[in-house]
């Protein structure tokens, strides 16, 4: 075993001490990524690593033995298609020490079916996700990690910058998003995702890009990310085409102070609820708080969304190393949607900013 | 709603009454997609339709519900990242009669989490996956989705025939991959899956498709598939180049017989577990069982991998209109691989082969 997973594990069986966890179940995943570097081929076979008190196993579908083997030297407990999952279960289950577990871990984004296989064998064990354990140890990154953050950031400003550059009135809301994409993949990274939300279509945050095109008067929301190594970028900018919707800056400024009391609300030892309630309170008392619909940010590391969560309900210490996003927002039906969204990582003094780019809207002259 | 929901919902609802089941759970996701044309943004935020006796009803996230509201108008009842979940679940359940639940179908891909949201909300109930009811409906398919796995697979059969034309010494994996990759894209596919495992590299069942160099006495298993519209392609063939390496003729002739035996089997009326035996018995009585380390198929439809499976130990009852993959393979480490795929579905008189490709090996002549 490398010596990073040697260390991550030993790291991890002094938080499962700590919060009295027996066993922790991860399925091929981001948790199981940031553990072991790597995850079997995920399909609907089993595939499950057990990290016990003292010792770990894999259970392991036959066509991905050969292949998982030259990624880690952990036990496998070996099932074919043929016999199915259950006698390598027990197997693996009683090298773990299930017999004698109370409390289980279980990783909550894998599937239902592979997560009731366990719990199904451990009756009366109480259940819980990854949150104080390998949660709390994914959400602080070190600096080889903010590097690679950092470069991907730097990538995904190019792929905006390309985006206000050739944006115009009659092209689709797709045609932006590809010329983004492209950016991207000329720079070796992988597109995850590119919402372009032109005019009303701002309003809905999660806005399937389409075939709307872009007209004079529009504010368009691009929200976009993509993975170069083991991490990604995302971040969210305004672009208005021509004369700006009425109301348009009045509610971009309330956006604006918003990240600006989210930023500086996030510092070492704050909760993650009180970053949350330094926007929100913005909004509210500008009279638009039933139009910020969602959390003021999520955690970026193996995953796009990881903790920590920045809600109004996170009772989550904030630390520095940790990364997220600041990105409220007033959707307004019918007429238009403003996001503003920056990656911070949390430094000793508060936020540092990963991307370059002003978040003031780019306007274009038509 | 639309007609094809309505109806789907009522024949879905006729098979949990046949099975006892008083409620259905269903994430973001392929059975969702399948019922109701469409699913909400995936993340980490609960997401659920819930399917009572009488009525169902939707758990959204805010962020949601304006977009999902243009597909469905099925109830939703929606919770923010404020106020979390908890009260809108409480409500969803009320609304489909949880309280009299004792036997609820959980969506088996669903996450973790997801699930045990409501499995911990209904103590005492007894929970089970699809397979009785959603599933054994998605397992059939019609002839409009027969025509379009009929146009999926050939464009498979384009790409494959790219990568034939492409393939010399010299070239990465990655490169064959890519022009494979470009064919889809040309005709308007989304690339799935394409695993090029080169000489040893092919005696591993789910390879990494990485930059290993083909060279001339490779054998290369070459496994792909591609989505255009909702459903997609799948198939594996082989390439030799040059001078075959030893044995590859008596394999491939020993894995050629086993997909003739499959197909043989294969007809309305028998077991799945009968036609993985049909192939699992030739490949054994050649003396290579040990080799063959997974099931013969699966299905294809809405998921790349959904049901009838094609295991040793399924007693699904092939049907008329079901479609699946037959793929019998040998691995032999540090030598070669061999698989052989095709899709077919199930007509009253056997079973009828999409692709056009012969499943005899690409021989190039260095």
């Amino acid at each position: 075993m490398s010596n990073a997973v040697t260390e991550r594990l030993q790291a991890l069986r002094a938080r499962m001490a700590e919060h009295n966890v027996d066993m922790i179940v991860l399925g091929p995943g981001a948790n199981m990524k940031w553990l072991l570097g790597f995850f079997p081929h995920p399909d609907e076979r089993p595939s499950l690593l057990l990290i016990g008190k003292e010792q770990e196993a894999f259970l392991m579908p036959a066509l991905n033995a050969e292949g998982s083997r030259q990624n880690t030297d952990i036990a496998f407990h070996v099932w074919d298609d043929a016999d199915g999952p259950d006698a390598a279960l027990a197997a693996a289950l009683a090298d773990v020490g299930a017999s004698s577990v109370k409390s289980v871990v279980v990783d909550e984004a894998m599937r239902a079916d592979f997560a009731l296989l366990v719990l199904d064998a451990l009756p009366g064990a109480q259940h819980s996700f990854t949150d104080a354990t390998l949660g709390a140890m994914r959400m602080r990154k070190g600096e080889a990690e903010y590097r690679e953050l950092k470069m991907n950031a730097a990538l995904a400003d190019k792929a905006m910058r390309a985006a206000f550059a050739a944006v115009q009135p009659g092209l689709s809301e797709t045609a932006l998003a590809d010329i983004m994409a492209a950016s991207f993949e000329a720079d070796g990274a992988k597109p995850l995702f590119r919402i372009v939300g032109a005019g009303e279509n701002g309003a809905f945050p999660h806005h399937h890009t389409g075939e709307t095109l872009i007209r004079d008067g529009d504010a368009i929301v691009i929200d976009i990310g993509a993975r170069k190594g083991t991490f990604s970028s995302d971040i969210t900018r305004m672009i208005v085409v021509g004369t700006p919707p009425e109301g348009y800056e009045e509610v971009h400024a309330i956006v604006e102070a918003a990240v600006q009391a989210a930023m500086a609300a996030a510092r070492p030892g704050a909760l993650a609820k009180e970053v949350d309630t330094a926007a929100r309170d913005v909004i509210t008392e500008a009279g638009y708080g039933e139009y910020f619909v969602h959390r003021t940010g999520h955690g970026l590391g193996v995953e796009g969304h990881e903790p920590p969560y920045i809600t109004s309900t996170s009772d989550v210490v904030l630390d520095a190393g940790m990364v997220f996003s600041i990105e409220p927002g007033i959707y307004l039906p019918g007429r238009f949607g403003i996001r503003l969204e920056d990656i911070v990582i949390l430094r000793e003094n508060g936020p540092e900013i990963l991307s370059e780019l002003p978040r003031s809207a780019h306007m274009v002259t038509v």
